[in-house]
């Protein structure tokens, strides 16, 4: 059953000669899944168009769900135009042009999957898949094809990351050598927090690790450009039982924080950390590399501002330099406000949707896809080995 | 003329039945001005609903100004369903609830004054006027009748700044003794930077001075409570000409920079600067509070994070705490994203918005409102004359 | 086999053949009053010659003082060889070089000239006097002579100030236009601290200005090079009774806190303020300057780390670099320890008076001296007369 | 009236009736070894008496070195009475009370032996051994006799490091969970720093690792009071040959940079990094550590603050607080200058000093002495062998 809205006159559609010169072709999305992730797609998909000058006129189109009541509230509150509880029929519309899949993780593969082979676009939350062998399933699926297809890793496209890529890019800190990422948060700290579907390896894989780790590692591939060679780790979960809203103990058997080390296949390492336990840490998603010739650290909770050292100018004047990075040259920058007014992190979706949408046209790979997805997956799965076999693992090329 | 689109079917009135109990009277804003303000506004009205549970459902319904053709660019850009270059004709509609003034400072007093008398709630832009005395003019018109006004100072809702006003509200840092002031931008600190509107105080007043200073007033009272009693100041324009986009040499006849002093209602100090000469700093609005009892550290570039020192707790642990404001218990943290994640500078403005279409039910009075704008053009005035005259000024009450 | 050296009177002295080549000329220091400053200038004499080549070595010669108890205390605690009660007899000696004047503000003026008049090289603590005139009087009679004159600025010679300075004065950050410095202490933020002769008119002219305001007002005249024209400002005791040792209320009759405005011999504009009242700053001296070019901030409490903005570089490089000033090429850092090993408060004056006793021998005026006291007075007196008459005050040229 | 103190041989000797009964008993020391660590060593020598109150006074009696006139230039520089080159003659004398082994990494052992077996006290730079069998030699020895042994460990003694260490211990962070230890330098980072005995393994042992890491995990095991169990690790050689002081191309067999993750004994996991190659990192020696109820971050560099969170507190009012630690409550502050008044790298070794002096009376234990470094060794041997044999590694109990 389909809360059909027939999307009346858009405002382009009655805009009248002088708008139609500027009519863009609609590009319709179907959102399956209505969770927090689809809280921050949803408004990308309502926001891009008053931002970026795009080839297209995004529409937030259906929202698809399994429980139409909730479904409906969502379509309301996101601004969809449709709420649905059938996804194949969804799926069979020739009017839905992008599948954007928020879904929890386990439904990832079969629903993206799905959505390729009824030959739409695929947004895919992060992360990709909950195995090695489903992520090369879907991308295999997707290689076959000519549809698009992305990654929700958003926090690449948040403003500092966006220009340290740059800066790594155009040689500013020299050939890569070291890195070191954290990501810290400390919701799980206290052992009275609660047990939740997020402690349980049957719907998550992993704890702090599938999803903390994987932002580290897809960030760290996409500023260093590097691939991770082989890793070594260790995993704790300090609190072994957890209250499940009923009062009932249950166990926890998920990581609350794994580490693991890495090798790059330029000879570079690294350290990596994925931690729910940490104190006063919200957000703390920081990632430092040394190069050569210079050092980069991203911190998410400061995405405004990138530290950066370099060798360059008068000896006496060297020093990590603090930009604020929603400045004129910056990425993204002319698109939001004047200089130095920051944004936040719901912008890093509304980024991340408009270069998809941007490659639509054209034969340019969005990056990232579910190839990086792989890539992610892999370290993901040998890091998680590594730590529980005790010792350094390849990682599959 | 008007490019009148009749608003079709808004996803409410098709959402049928499970909608129908959801229904929300509209709330139809005119906005009066499309330039950069416009674009922040007119983004909080599409957003509002989406993130706050409201009594109404805010609609952008016609946006104003005086060429048909780049009105009808912003409708487009902006998300409003109708463009208008006949304000009068606005104004006699019945359908509009809110006047929103989002035009060059000179148009502020007249506009507003005139959509109170069409019987309209109004948020003007700050500044509220070009004088004390059509600020007044415009705080009793409005006192008259029973239509809501507000003033766009948006940064008093910024995370941090929100939660700095609780803070000292509830007493953490006793009575406010010393406050100390400034923003700092840089876009006039080279001779090369071309002169515009801003550069010409038949336009703007002043110059620093009337843009940042403002601001540094309104969030001062607002943090404080506390009311400017008399000032003395000093400023200077550092570049007297400047190239138009001609190439034409203009004389610049207002203030690069003014600093002023100020006493307080309760006998405390303050120092203030308003500077677009400070090289590197791009939007450094920075406010440090002392009382009694402890100290706050509010700055724009990091409004997610407020700075906070009291004497509380163990005596060798004290210090300046970094609150990272986006956390549960913080003011509209709830609305937005999970702990740690950020949100920006046009977020201000959804708060603003949010709080305003809350209070047009019930008696409470919004603020910062046209009696805030007075206060704050009081101590502009005395201060800028102060400046001028080169002697204490007391703030008229 | 041994080099033993049986220790002689002066090291130097006993060093046979080796040392004799390096045998330097004692310069024997009188210090008079021994009281905290006294704790600092003493280590300088013990240290100096550890660190730096100089043309002399220094001798901690003879601590004066009024106890014979507490002076002979001093002696022990300090290092030095004698103590003495009767400053004529030791100003009387041949064999002393120095006199440093250690000793509570009302007497620095009249120990100063008797120095003089003594024929002794004389190293004053600030501030060099009770009033201008006191001051004047002071720098004349050290004109009329060939001895040379210091005064204990020694904030002039921390690693960042030294290196700031040096940036400044070759034009890094171009000419200066505003300066902001804030000198904060929270000491007597809480009713309950104690009173004391820091809180009495009668002994120390004023309260937080002129202890921490001096500072401010040399460092700024240090580091830009610029003179004060005139001032203005305001004041405020918000605490007026406290009590004493034995329990007894006590007037407080000097300023919790003054804020001044500057107008500067070039056309520059400065905002300072000195506070004992500031909750959670301890020791905030910190002092921001925009030029046309950059801008520097510098911090006392991180005095080994300076902040610089140029527009150098790339475009979307640019960011306040914060320098750690501990490394090669920076001043006085090949003095101590590796790069990046930091150095504290006490070395601002080994770094002081190492410069003094460099320039003893030579025609080189060392700065800061009584002339740079003179110019300090006269701006305090300028701007405490303007605080108590409420209005701007020329600054004595 | 003069109380003329002719200089006598010591002080405390010519002192008289009153300084008589403050004399104490002299407490001689010989150190071995004088370049750059017997630049700091011998500092804390002649400051210590001066700052602190202890049961001796302290000589810096002879320093001892190889070659003559170096050694006596040492003397000269160092402030020494006495210098040698014949350890034995000084080893066998009565009048030496500790021994202060300051000479490279290899003669550690050989040296603080052949003092223990001659009846001295003996303090040991870091690290105490070439070798895990070395430095349990090492230790066994000093548990035989009753001579006092210390590890020249300094940054124990930093401010914030002892506040965090009185911290963790008194259970303000609960208990620990994850450490993040880093110790960054760059003075390799380029391949134009020349080849140095640094670079040599036989001399060394190894490269970043022995001279870095051995600090991280000191004061790791300081910090949290816990033990390393097992270690798993990575290093890399960027730079494998560099040039000599002639310009000869020499091999570089130590690593650039060693990373390790550890586990301890109550099951917390720990990441640590020594690198000389981090671009822009002069003496980034930071160490953070989150527990059950709150974390703390030291950081060598800004040694004078310690950044703080725990859950105390107003729910909203939380974050990390940055304590400035030289103020009254906190350890050596009282020794010092007054509240907020910083202090450097060479205090850290006064400290040690101070409390390996106070400790000489009664039965106390000083750390870190020869069973931490034993420790610290066999955690450094592990690691380099886990990075070695790429597998993990049990550090021996």
């Amino acid at each position: 059953m389909v809360t059909s809205l027939p999307r009346s006159k858009t405002k382009k559609q009655a805009a009248g000669p002088a708008a139609a010169a500027r009519k863009k072709p609609t590009l319709n999305i179907a959102m399956v899944g209505h969770a927090f992730m689809g809280r921050a797609h949803s408004n990308a998909m309502r926001q891009v168009n008053h931002f970026f000058d795009l080839p297209f006129e995004v529409v937030p189109k259906v929202v698809v769900g399994r429980n139409l009541e909730r479904v409906e509230a969502a379509r309301e509150q996101f601004g969809f135009e449709e709420a649905s509880v059938d996804l194949d029929a969804v799926l069979a519309r020739q009017d839905i042009d992008v599948v954007d899949v928020a879904t929890p993780n386990d439904t990832h593969g079969p629903i993206s999957m799905q959505a390729l082979r009824a030959d739409k676009h695929v947004m895919c939350e992060k992360p990709l898949a909950m195995s090695l062998k489903e992520a090369k399933a879907m991308a295999a699926l997707a290689a076959k094809g000519d549809r698009k297809v992305g990654l929700w890793h958003n926090y690449r496209r948040s403003p500092a990351a966006s220009l340290a890529q740059r800066m790594i890019a155009r040689g500013d800190i020299g050939k890569v050598r070291t890195v070191r990422a954290v990501y810290l948060q400390d919701w799980l700290a206290s052992a009275d927090a609660g047990w939740s579907w997020r402690n349980t390896k049957a719907v998550c894989g992993s704890g702090a690790h599938g999803d903390l780790n994987a932002h580290l590692i897809d960030m760290t591939r996409f500023l260093t450009g590097l691939e991770f060679v082989e890793v070594c780790g260790a995993m704790e979960t300090f609190t072994k039982k957890r209250k499940d809203g009923a009062g009932k103990s249950r166990p926890v058997d998920v990581d609350d924080a794994l580490l693991f080390l890495a090798r790059f296949s330029n000879g570079a390492l690294g350290s990596f950390e994925g931690t729910r336990v940490a104190p006063g840490r919200k957000n703390h998603n920081r990632i430092e590399v040394s190069g050569e010739k210079g050092s980069i650290v991203w911190n998410l909770e400061r995405m405004n501002e990138l530290e950066v050292f370099t060798y360059e100018g008068a000896e006496d004047a060297r020093g990590f330099r603090t930009i604020m990075c929603m400045d004129g040259p910056h990425p993204y920058a002319a698109n939001w406000w004047p200089d130095g007014h920051i944004i936040g992190y719901e912008h890093t979706f509304v980024h991340t949707l408009a270069d998809f949408v941007a490659m639509l046209k054209g034969k340019k790979v969005f990056h990232p896809n579910f190839d990086d997805g792989v890539a992610v997956q892999a370290v993901l799965d040998a890091s998680l080995k590594a730590a529980e076999t005790r010792r350094w693992v390849k990682v599959p090329g």
